[in-house]
Order: C-alpha cells, then structure tokens, then sequence
C-alpha cells in the first residue's frame, strides 16, 4: 500500500468504530431521557471523554484482523469500540483515583461536574466530591457497556466467549496494576525498576496492546499459536511504549507531547528512568528536586542534565530498545505470515522511531 | 409446604448461589496468585463483603423461577449469583461516593485497605485515598463480573441475551438514581415526595426486585406478559420496602434493624418522612434537629414525635402501605399463576407487616 492509502484504510477504519460508538451513545442518551436532563448530560460528558482519542486499540483490533484476512469489519468495528469503552472506563476511575480533574487540558467527567456544582454555589469540597461522584458512576456505565459491545458485535457463539475471556484478562490486569500503582503511592522510596516494569504493563500495556491484538486475532478465525505469539507482541512492545512515553514525559518538547514536560517529575512519577537514577551516586544531587510542587524550569534542566549524566536515561532508552526489538523479533516467528508482519513491523518501527 | 420446607428450600437456594460465588472467587483468587498476595487479598476482601448478605437478590430470582416450573437450579443459582455480585459492585462504589468507610459495623473495602496503609505509616488522608481507590478498583471487578456470572450460567442464547438486557437495565436505572442522589447532596433544599420516591426507586428497587424476578421468569421461560407484571410488581413492592427502610431508620429499633435510629436523622438524609414534614406548620420546630451531626437521643426523641403529630410518619406509612397493596394486586391478575402469587404474597406481606 502506498502511504496515501495507509492512511484513508486507517481513516476508514476509524469511521467504523465512530459510528458504532456514535450508534451506542445515541441510544443510551434516548434511553437516559425519560431519567431527566442530568442523566443525558451524564451520558453527553461520557460520550465527549470518548470521542476525540488515538482510537489506539482499535486500530491494534482491526491490525491483527485485517492482516489475518478478516472481512467482517462491522463486527471488528463493534470490538475495536469495545477495547475503545474499556479504555474510557479505566481512565475515567483511574481519575477518580488520582483525584484528577482535568485531561489532556479539558475539564474531565469529574471536572465537568465538580464545575456544574460550583455554579450552584457549593463549597469546593462538596464540588470535588459531587464530580468524583459523577466520574465513578460513569466510568461503571462504560465498563459495563465494553462488555456489552462485544456482546453486540454479532458474532459467533465460541468466539464471543473467547473474546469476552480476552476482555476479562484485560480488567484483570488492568485492575492489578493500578493496585500496585496504589501500593506505590503509599510507599515513600522508590520500588525497583522491575517492579515499575510489571505496573505499567499490567495497568495500560496488556488492555492497549496484547489484549486488543489477540481480540483481532480470534475474531479473524487465527491459530493458537499466532494468537500467542500476537500476546508476546504486544507486551513487549507495550513495554517499550511505557518506557518511551516516561522518557517523552522528561525529555519531550511540549509540541511533540501536548504535555509539560515538568508534569511528571513534579509530580514525583514513579519511571525506570527515576528508579535507576536513586541506585547512581548522582541520586543525592537531585532527590529534593523531584516530586517538588512548584519546580522550576531551571531546576528541571538541571534535573534532566543529571539524568543524562548518570546514565538514568540512556539505561531507559537502551531498555526501550531492547523491548522494541524483541517485539520485532517476535514478528518474524515462522508461523506469522507476511501480511501481519508488515502490518505491525511500522508499530513496532514508530516506537521505536521516539527513542532514536 | 410447610414452616419446615419453607426454610429448608430456601436454605438449599441460598447454598447454591453461595456455592456458585465460592467457585468464582476461588478461581479469580487463584488467578491473582501470580500478581502478588495484595491482588489476592483485594479478592479475598471482596469476596468477604459479598458473603453474609441476605441473599436478597438471588431469593427474588428463586421466587420466581420455582413457582413458574423452572427445574435447572444450576442456571438459576448462576443468574442470583449474578445479582448478588452487581449488588456488591453497587454498594462499593455507593461506600465509594458516600465516602463511608464502615457498612454494618465493620469495616468496609475502603476501610479495610484504608486501615492497611495507616499501618504502614501514611498520613490519615493518604491512607482515606487509598483505600477510596481499592473500593474504585474491586467494585469495577464486581460490576464486570456480574455480567461474567451470567454468562457462564450456560443458558440458551436467546435467554442469556434477554438476561443481559436486564442486567443492563438494572445498572442503567441505579446509575441514574445515583446521579439524582448527588444531586440531592449539593442542594441544600428537601426535594419533594416524587423526586425522593423516584431516586431510591431506581437506586434501589429496580435492580433488588424488579430485575431479579424478571430474570427468575425469563430464564424459566415464562409469557411476556407475566415478565411484565413481575416487573410491576416488583417496582410497588420496591418503593413499599424502601418506604418502610426509611421509616424504620428513625423509628425503628435497633434489635430490629442492626442500626442506630439517630444515623438517617444525624445525616439529615433526604426521605419521603422528611419531605412531607417540610410542608408542615411544624417544620421550623425541628428543622434545625435535622442533619445536626452530634443530635442527642433526647432530640431525636423531639424530633419523632413531631414526625408522628404533624402527620409526615402516618403519611410514609399510609404510601407505604398503598404501594404494598398495589403489588398486592397485580399478583390478584388472572395470568399469574396460583404458584407465584402463593409463593410472593409472603414476600409482600412481609414488608407490609413491618409497617403497622
């Protein structure tokens, strides 16, 4: 395919899961009308944290499908949307859970209503507590309702259970991550690179990457082994993904990101790139300096000079890499044919395209 | 039957819906082996706060599947186990909203993972967040899981995809009540009758009567028009049972319900009780009583016998006996047969015996 058509076979795939999803809020937002104005407005501000994304697992669903000569794209339009649902469950209580109000810039669902209660002339605390409130309802709305895509997407009755299986495995992770996520949290120091590793993959990876792949791959009717293999490709590409996107988050330009590059090391973010730094004797030099609140960009720069000079960072490039290739190598497994391979061998290249 | 068989029936429903739950909890706490023993405990304490409940739900489900000739206990042990865990997943996240860290005197998820973190030293507001979070996580497990439940039950595809329809149905009514409680919670004014009446209908009554003996039906493949009636039903008698729950949380005695009677009045909670009371001569007398936090039993005793002479009790327990009567009256309907009205009498009955 020339580049042209990569991209209007990516747009048309899009447009797939987009009216699915559309379809789906449209008849939630009528069934919710006889519930009153607030709960259809609950269902708008759930269909607005949906829209607008990467429509990332979906295009990992319609990869392995497409590749593996799947015809049936409603039906992996109706799976994509599922994976898309799910991710808006997990980000909506992941928000809740990191007290967040705001995403990508924009007022979230808690945000959204934390304001809607402010206009009523409540204290701030009950404003937070009302969009917390909101944001938990909503985030179960979407859970329940990835399930129920799936459910609608028509397909057979022996797929369907494998599907729902791979969807189950994609909570289950996700939900022992942010359980580790939280441990962190509570913990003072600074847990091991390994551990760091583990987290992020189960929480994001195995629901962005591994799971929505092996969703593709069974609806298209694929072997055992090539589901397997699609697995092992997506966690380690998903790794690599984590470890570029931490690495972004320090070194980044805010115009590549959307970001501030300041976010993450105010905040403390527990990365490899942090985790390996604490084990350097640079370590002393800048621990006052990360998880401070109001850091400069100054103290920044010379928190990333640090980084770069103790080896933190080059450690997590050359791990990124590591992952990057061993998803690559998984790729020319005999058992994997031609056109998934080319299918994916961009993903895996865009990855790891970030490092250089 | 008699006193005997009615108990020992009863036992053995209760004792395959437990057995079903025990099964799904053993095999997700061996799943959650290889993540690490905090994943495993996060199961074993929402397994501890979904066994010791009543069994309502499942009951419901029973009651009607039995007394209209369903004979696979299997399936229907499923399907109650389904509501049972939807019911966890609910009260979790409603703890969650709430920001409660008890339910019936002992510690709840959020208070259990909240006392965990104070052990290892936190902060009292780290430790709340964290354990709100645990709450956030282990109650999408549930929800998802509920949907899981009834697929696995083994049913027919047509019944599992109306069974679903119900499920889904019930979450989509008790996410909307839920939204129309915040909305109570950041208006300071008492919302009148309707509002209170229609918000702990959805919160509440849909998803413990009406869903859970539309389902009993459905899988025991009764007429439309009977899954209807159960439906109707099951909202009279659900708006009657929460009418007499308000009622005895204030005038209750706590042998009776386990709870303190000053709790609803300390919180001022917002019930059809109060709401009348409002529109009354006597409310300036006791509105500064209610919603005072350290209220003295001495007050509350004020406050009930205004309740009672200004007419708001005899007018809860005149509605409650109105509804109870209605549902009554759609069991009198010639379509239901003589094994279901004989087998759900009791359970209105019951309700309406606990007003006087």
């Amino acid at each position: 395919m020339s580049g042209s058509d990569v991209k209007s076979a990516a747009a048309e795939r899009q447009a797939r899961v987009d009216v699915v999803l559309e379809r789906f809020f449209s008849l939630a937002k009528n069934r919710a009308t006889p519930f009153g104005d607030r709960y259809v407005h609950l269902w708008e501000t759930l269909e607005a944290n949906t829209t607008g994304g990467k429509r990332f697992r979906p295009r990992m669903v319609f990869s392995a499908y497409q590749s593996l000569g799947g015809e049936d794209f409603e039906a992996a339009a109706y799976v994509g949307a599922a994976f898309e649902l799910l991710h808006t469950a997990l980000i909506v209580h992941d928000d809740v859970i990191d007290h967040d109000f705001v995403r990508r810039g924009v007022a979230n669902i808690s945000g959204a209503y934390r304001d809607l209660a402010l206009t009523k002339g409540t204290t701030s605390d009950v404003a937070e507590h009302s969009g917390v409130s909101a944001a938990v309802i909503a985030g179960d709305l979407a859970l329940f309702n990835s399930y129920r895509l799936i459910d609608k997407s028509g397909v057979a009755d022996d797929v369907r259970a494998r599907l729902l299986e791979v969807m189950d495995e994609a909570l289950f992770a996700s939900a022992a991550g942010e359980l580790i996520d939280i441990d962190f949290s509570i913990d003072p120091g600074m847990p091991p690179v390994d551990d760091i590793l583990l987290m992020e993959r189960l929480k994001t990876a195995v629901y962005s990457f591994e799971c929505p792949l092996q969703a593709g791959a069974i609806l298209a009717g694929a072997d055992d082994d090539i589901v397997a293999t699609l697995g092992e490709f997506g966690r380690e590409i998903g790794i690599a993904y984590q470890l570029v996107d931490d690495l972004l988050g320090v070194f980044g330009s805010e115009a590549e990101t959307g970001k501030t590059t300041l976010g993450d090391l105010r905040e403390g973010k527990r990365t490899v790139i942090i985790s390996y730094a604490t084990t350097t004797s640079d370590w002393d030099a800048i621990a006052p300096l990360i998880g401070k609140p109001d850091l400069t960009e100054a103290e920044a720069s010379t928190v990333r000079d640090i980084l770069v000079s103790c080896g933190a960072k080059g450690f997590a490039e050359g791990l990124a890499r590591y992952y990057g290739n061993r998803a690559i190598a998984r790729l020319a497994e005999p058992h994997i044919p031609a056109a998934l391979r080319v299918e994916l061998h961009p993903v895996a290249e865009d990855v790891l395209g970030r490092v250089r």
